[in-house]
């Protein structure tokens, strides 16, 4: 892939390409330094954090066990880095990655900062853009639907973790042009809360619980509407999220009118089958996909059923919210910008290519 | 109230109707127990179950406390029984209320074998009923709208967990005659699954995990259409319910598309309040409730909203499935029936009242 | 509020007790106050707290239904006042102990400061003590030892929760002064920990985790040596306390070593029958006691049995450490001390008393 | 490894070494299938059952993703098998364990079959040995105490899950020769009991629950002791284990009464730092563990405590009990016995040994 060749990674001793990961204190970022320590072909030289600075990641992470320090983000000590994660929050995510920019280093973005393509919408729901002048290098990052532009990206802006399991759920339905209406009703583990202790948080107010969230207008509207128009359906979703007294894991329910006789209901797992085939992270089922199948992997499992009674089409996607909603994927966007396998080192094996090996 | 009069019960020492519950040994019946027991104005005379005989319900339950022995149902024991609370599986249930009504013991159904109307479409979804002569006897039991002919009925069908919150959360816009379309995405706690041991409530298939189930045609869809449909809103609905790894509590989140230009926005809140001011257990919220919030009450706790960008209104429901959804709402229609007060021995005094009071 | 203000106690319209809730922000506080807004001789007539002021308790806890609004502590406006409940920290409790004993109010104190005897081990276990002239009005207030003793009492020194099962649990051995050595294996629900929002109460921090915590030298031991030492077994013990991921619900495992030949093993069951013979709220059960058993009870439930292998006795108390632990052991105290049954508004009337009755 | 060499495992296609899981369809064997199926150097050539046999394992446990199918215990079909993990119940793994050595492969089993050295011990908690005539041939699995008769055994008896965590956390002490007394309060996840649906293993049974069971003769006594007196400790222990609301991972505290004056305080800590130097899967921290720290690894960690003011000594040993407590720990001696690197395919490769590396 010539632009990672140009950049020149490979001169490092151990020949493989350094990376850092900035943000590394909160749940997402943290399992991305994880992920990316064990990982065969990159080398995780630091990890940044706005606090806890000169605390270990294993102090904070014991499970993680990464031993590196949390350092401020010092553009100067980072000399020859070729990659690097972002996990800020939106707004402070932008100047780190502008900032790792002018390094050289390619970047994956976990925040929202970059998945807007209209600086319009994003100021909607955002307000006023850190570093507008950035935008145009950033593709969004689902590699399912932007692969080829992922590989070649300067910046990828990683989907959100409602998105992410929302457009995998209904993208063939999109990209078939039947989609009328959708309804998502969304259910996420405590971890996509985030790291701050928080009433909210706090194990009392969520065992044992269930509730719905950011009624009406959840920031992740416009991400999932923005793709779903490319892919063929233009159309003004509602999105309600639940919080569900579970640690990593999330599931959307999409309830989807379709226009007028628009599938055959006989040909709808066709449609799935035939638009993730090859797909190494997508895996179809026939019964209703759980969080606990998906738990700690960078599957996104997905049901498809058609409602014969009303005529509406019911898919579900599965994920992690932190796998597959956040790190794994902002790992499997590194690996195809680094011009690297896929699945190195986010693989679970899956079954079917195991087989195939053998 | 004459039909209550009429049955005579007042002539035991103690002064109090006399009451059964046959099904104790589940878990709906054995909180009807634990209920009972408790409560200031019946006597509980006795438990029966179709297994677990000869073990006291303290025993198998030891948090509610009760003593009494679980026995067969044996009618010629039961002389002089005023009511009876029968909890046993649909179409077990028929001939248990049966003998009852024969013993002259009004009755409140938990199970399905009352709830419909139309005896087509409960063959539709259940298959052939074993007592239909008995069905002219029964009213549907949801107190909110049903309360004048519950006090007079000899049979009293129960609704189901998820017809209760979701008739709750929509009867006023039902009968407003403003509702299009709906959708219900459910979502219940693992008592809701009943007391059976199998893999589905096995706790380690349960923690940690989230998933969708009966689709796409769970049995309390009819209950919940009829019931619509009588408040005025003829719509087949999609109903998707899901479970989540907590024990008691139900929360249903309602998708509905009004008919155009059908109510002012803001007089959504104002349309509820009219619609339950004065009920003692409907709670009106203006944040999504949370099950935590009625956990172990009779309570219903609602709250509604109105995208704006597509026009929906959004109406969230929760309640305890084993409480309001089941036992204490059986309960409450108990005291309707013997003209008690109608929280008498499920009350949480709601705030409210307490404040009326001083 | 001016009509606190002008009232004198005994003379109000409902003839009832006045009581306040000091520090009815925490979970004790917070569940004191919904006891006592419910308990039907008793007139809750405010709530204060160091935060949240303004704000009514039903916000902060919608499932407790207290219509009450959170005040600063104000002396002035408290005449009249018969009783309190502080449920600060220990150290700032003992000065607002005092402000209301100045007001003429009986107090019972959920913190620390006046449970020890001994002002040196009160200092080496918590540093200097602010209110020392206040030691001599209190008694520790478990009522299944010092009922008594608390009845007549200015100040009442609620104990710990670990205190509460550890005690309840050994107290018939060290009464037969057979009690060599102890050790204490204590596990806790996360309320336990505080409504503070911390790393350590975070959902995800706590969920699918069990760790121990405070080794070795939790502030609970010095409370739990002294009244062992009073009843008669003047040990040192080891005690260990474990986060738990449940919400309310505490068990202490307790490993008694006898000195030689002390107890008839056939006795022991015998020995705590008659120890807890009417005890309204302690339940002796022949099964280790889960903590699901008691909760929301003011129940210790205790099981006793022998290790024939190694002589060692080993006995299980299970309590609510929000309920027995902390608040409504509050209220029975309050009971006592303002010569109500022991058991109004906290009753879970039992079944024997149940039984009793009929 | 002569012994390995001599069983030429060599000489198949893929040259890696051929096994089998019996007994897959449970939790320890399902798992034990993942790791294999995912093995570098393995080949996982079939899975049994007494149960589910026809379906696949992926039908069973889709997180795993095992494609395999469950087949009846065939010998005639499993020729040119070079090991085998039985994860059958005690007495029922022995004849199966006889059958695989018969077809000459070697055995790692999950059992407590083999687990006891004197045959009078394993009557004693178990009844008749179904095969004592295989007896001679086995080893204990605990890698950590007799690596060097694993690599040579034909039949390796993996250590039940309560005694992994406890003898590791006890070894040091008891090889010191200073353990006068022992008390080992142990805590497991769900998992533990089984895959068995039954009432205690219900989801609401468990759920905000805790308690003991198996008071006080658990059949795990026996096999401490046996492994504690080899060491150097010939005591007599008392060993309770509780049930606590969350799937995987176990915690044991181990409370020691040491000889008089046996070990110097400050030295605790440099004991087992010594003791467990070089290990791979045994961490020592300064803080108490939490199960969190180990899930899903082959790790156990560990924290030692003294306790100043009664001299007792405190060890909390923390393990995945499917993992390390079960199925990793088998492939742990796998590994052994066919000369692999001990930590191939259950490798979260621990912090230090990265370090190193690089």
């Amino acid at each position: 892939m010539s632009c990672v060749a140009s950049a020149a990674p490979q001169i490092h001793a151990t020949g493989a390409p350094r990376v850092l990961v900035a943000g590394a204190t909160g749940f997402a970022g943290a399992l991305a330094a994880h992920l990316l320590w064990r990982h065969p072909d990159f080398e995780l030289v630091g990890l940044t954090g706005r606090s806890e600075t000169g605390r270990s990641l294993e102090e904070l992470y014991p499970r993680y066990r990464v031993p590196l320090s949390i350092e401020p983000l010092a553009p100067a000590r980072l000399q020859g880095l070729d990659a690097a994660v972002v996990a800020y929050p939106h707004a402070a995510a932008a100047p780190a990655v502008g900032e790792l920019r002018d390094l050289g280093a390619r970047v994956v973005d976990l925040s929202a900062d970059f998945r807007l393509r209209s600086l319009a919408t994003y100021e909607q729901w955002y307000g006023e853009h850190p570093r507008p002048d950035l935008r145009a290098q950033a593709v969004y990052g689902l590699p399912e639907l932007h692969r080829r532009e992922i590989a070649d990206a300067a910046i990828v802006a990683n989907p959100g973790c409602y998105p992410t399991a929302s457009l995998l759920a209904l993208a063939p339905l999109a990209r078939a042009g039947v989609v009328e209406d959708v309804v998502i009703d969304a259910k996420s583990g405590v971890s996509g809360a985030g790291r701050a202790a928080t009433e909210k948080t706090h194990f009392v107010t969520v065992d044992e619980n269930l509730n719905a969230y950011g009624v009406p207008r959840h920031r992740h509207i416009p991400e999932i509407e923005q793709e779903l128009a490319i892919l063929g359906a233009d159309v003004r979703i509602t999105f309600i999220p639940h919080l569900v007294p579970l640690d990593q894991g999330e599931l959307v329910s999409c309830y989807v009118t379709l226009s007028e006789d628009a599938v055959d209901p006989g040909s709808l797992e066709e449609l799935y089958a035939e638009a993730y085939a090859g797909e190494p992270f997508v895996e179809l089922a026939a019964a209703p996909p759980g969080v606990r199948d998906v738990r700690e992997t960078n599957i996104c499992r997905i049901s498809v059923h058609r409602d014969e009674r009303t005529g509406r089409v019911i898919v579900f996607g599965a994920i992690d919210n932190l796998w597959k909603g956040a790190a794994s994927q902002a790992v499997q966007n590194l690996n195809l910008m680094l011009g690297l396998p896929e699945d190195e080192g986010i693989g679970v094996t899956t079954s079917a290519e195991r087989r195939a090996v053998r």
